[in-house]
């Protein structure tokens, strides 16, 4: 029976290629959220935020967005380019933010909802630097960018690339974006973040994405196709280029996580309820500017309060204050009825114990907590300093035990198996009932990462750590990926906008 | 100010010792526990569990365990041992066991509360086999097992000895129970857990803990000073030993956790609400004869529904099947109102990632889901057969961790800190404020295993992995070990009485 068992899997599990994995699929959490804190305490936070607002309120650089604001209500002073907002102004603005929206993938099958339950898991965006076991640290690179790019297509539990996994270094700063994009249209199907790091960044995906799709701009504002990061340089300030990436994606109809970096006991007080204060302030700040720039304009209410280390100033991830200010921050996004953005996060150096518990008290809390959208939800390493090619496979096995955690468990007289547990009676085993034979296949979790061989056989096929084995499965993925098809007059198309903007942005270069 | 904050940080820490760790304490768990069934689903278990100790009854091959049920009013068949238990007798019988109860230490400082909300972390009971980086993994031993319980005892996150942290396999077997009591009494003042493998190795546990605390039996009852786990032979079976050893515990007052061991898939329904059904039947069984035995037994729920790997019969550990498990195991037993008792496991063969994440799902899961004992709360690896000592740092970091995620966040005034954020505000740093300075002592976890310094700081010491600095800490925590002190007297009296059951045991031998 054992090995007829074994047979019938192995059958089942060639189909699948080397590395058995999920399919690709929606998730989402039908269990109720953590909560933390009392409706009370929420209240507390809300109306604090609500006082620093009206009497403190948020320096904006971005004059566009400081006139917007005022246009609107808003009282701005100019000396000191302060926007003030009264509490009724916020609350009204706040109600146009739609409580779900959509996300187009140039592969329909990968098309995304935001809200509603369901569970988005992005990749890390960002990173300066790129790791490996063999190769260890170095610069972001454009090679490096697209390899990734190429294992976050292959891991089916990643639902998005998140925005570019490592600074292109070896490019030009003012147009590596236009490289990034063009990537990552080639490399994946999956939808992809932009930059937001000034206006054109902005305008440069949607044209892109109009060419990719062969859709109007008209057309993506009703389906939206990318995402964007907006940070508020904490505490209380916007600066001009994030003022000119949210207006942008706001006019264009594309979503915005609007996110405060507030670390507490250095951009934010020391207290996690104060550190919520100020982030909710921010980003009611934020999402109220959205909305003014286009009502009903889909955003995220990010939450990024961790801690830094008091005794070095380092930013420390995956605490428990990270994990209390992320349920939080869940309660508070839901009171506002808007989808909450948070991540998966590690201070740690390297892709061991630390890297993974803090990555667990990360997703636990977040997931638990009602997120919508997970950003370095698989890749995350060093505070975020660095993309691990390691890290992206330990990150994308717990994914998949999350989402596997989160199918409910079904109870019906089926599945509560009485009758099999008679017919097995007193000390007897359930290998061979026709209750087992019939379900075993689908049964459980089925790891990508884990090994659950017992000592010996462990020891005997080399005693690889968990790490050793991710390693080993990220080159599998690499060597076994095959780019997505795409029309090649999208390409060609896209290649000579790209070269066309090149030649605008940097005349003669390149 | 930075460089003030070190030293007085510095200064504050130079007390505790080289290890830095939160001092012992009480946890209690104020958030409401998750669940992922329905009230309905929980009750279909219950009444599928009730409907198999009708029909299908449990297996009971000690005698005097079937005779005490016969006089309670179940219904046994002499011809195949099986007895059967009408759902009023089981309903009946459960009320009489406490919600909650408390446990003595021979240090009055470190008593227990069981039930109630408080969480006991109880180190690993049981492994064969000790394992550390140096030296690696061999059998359980009398030296190993009593560094094990220094390390343990250092350990202020842990609560209780956990049964024995590896056979002392150079002890005769039918006598080694009295060298663990022993060394358990000796090496730390916090409670540990007694064997239940046959009804003498529970007396013997009493007699030592009547030497030690100076009481008397009646006093002991009345004030239980030791715990054990029973397991049920599953499918529906409880041996001689296991029922001499429930008896045993029972009649004397102390807790039991009645913990059937069922594995979905081999020892239980290859679905997940059959093997809740099954272990729901097991545990309410042996909780009806402790009851029996002693009306107001202090007893646990136990679960420890895990699943098999179907291709390989390998039991896995911490998986999403676990997870979900544990947390309807806690719903269950809080529908009894009876403490719950659950685990942190692993199926890993090293203290790696997989480590780490398997016992992260352990550790949220049965903490969220309203646990009150977990047992192997730290040291536990491969699937339970080995003790690690890098492991007993790993876990008691993550149980730290658990524990001040566990720790509410005050919301007043005071610390939604408006009026430090307006000092501060736009662009300014919270680093020098008054409010930062008067709190940033003990604003923030501070981990013992985790390394949060950059990249560059991480590397120039060595770029030394968290397994790596947990094989220092364990070191480290060994050499600076103290034996708490205990009265000579006792010692002397606790010698003899060993030496004499020893006689008793195998005369003319050791």
């Amino acid at each position: 029976m054992a090995r007829n068992m074994l047979n019938r899997r192995e059958r089942r599990l060639a189909t699948v290629g080397t590395v058995r994995q999920m399919p690709f699929g929606n998730v989402v959490n039908r269990y109720t959220p953590i909560a933390i804190m009392s409706a009370d305490e929420i209240e507390s936070i809300h109306l604090a935020s609500l006082r620093l607002l009206a009497e403190i309120g948020i320096e904006v650089l971005h004059e566009e967005s400081r006139s917007l604001l005022k246009s609107a209500g808003a009282e701005v002073d100019a000396s000191n380019l302060r926007v003030r907002f009264d509490p009724s102004m916020v609350e009204e603005k706040i109600r146009t933010a739609p409580s779900r929206f959509t996300l187009q993938a140039r592969n329909p099958a990968r098309n995304l909802t935001v809200g509603d339950g369901s569970l988005i898991f992005a990749s890390t965006g960002g990173p300066a630097f790129v790791h490996d076991m063999d190769r260890g640290r170095r610069a972001g690179n454009y090679a490096d960018m697209c390899d990734y790019i190429r294992v976050v297509h292959q891991l089916n539990v990643i639902h998005q690339e998140g925005g570019c996994p490592c600074e292109p270094t070896d490019l030009q700063p003012d147009s590596r974006h236009l490289d990034f994009y063009h990537a990552a249209i080639r490399l994946t199907d999956k939808n992809w973040q932009c930059w937001a790091l000034g206006g054109y960044r902005v305008e440069d995906a949607i044209e892109m994405l109009s060419i990719t799709l062969g859709q109007t701009r008209e057309q993506l504002r009703e389906n939206p196709a990318t995402l964007t990061i907006i940070n508020s340089n904490s505490p209380l300030r916007l600066d001009v280029p994030m003022g000119e990436g949210l207006c942008a994606m706001s006019r264009a109809g594309q979503p915005i996580a609007l996110t405060p970096f507030t670390l507490s006991g250095a951009m934010s007080p020391v207290t996690i309820a104060g550190a919520l204060t100020q982030q909710n302030a921010e980003a009611l700040a934020l999402i109220t500017l959205a909305q003014v720039v286009s009502p009903g304009a889909p955003v995220l209410y990010g939450g990024f309060t961790s801690n830094v280390d008091m005794r070095t100033g380092s930013p420390a991830f995956g605490t428990p204050e990270y994990a209390k200010a992320q349920i939080a921050s869940g309660q508070l996004a839901r009171r506002y009825n808007i989808p909450f953005r948070s991540s998966n996060v590690t201070a740690s150096n390297a892709v061991d114990v630390q890297a993974a518990y803090e990555s667990g008290m990360s997703l636990w809390s977040t997931i638990m907590g009602g997120v919508s959208l997970i950003e370095h939800a698989a890749g995350w390493l060093e505070g975020g300093l660095t993309a691990s090619f390691e890290k992206l496979i330990l990150d994308a096995e717990m994914l998949q035990m999350m989402r596997s955690f989160l199918e409910p468990v079904r109870v019906d007289e089926d599945s509560l198996a009485v009758d099999t547990i008679s017919e097995v009676g007193p000390g007897g085993h359930f290998f061979g009932t026709g209750h087992t034979l019939a379900r075993f296949e689908n049964a459980f979790y089925e790891p990508m990462l884990s090994d659950w061989r017992n000592f010996e056989n462990w020891s005997e096929s080399g005693a690889r750590s968990g790490t050793d084995r991710a390693n080993a499965i990220w080159k599998d993925l690499l060597r076994t990926y095959e780019q997505p098809p795409l029309d090649p007059g999208i390409d060609e198309a896209l290649s000579e906008y790209v070269a066309r903007r090149k030649e605008e942005i940097h005349p003669g270069r390149d």
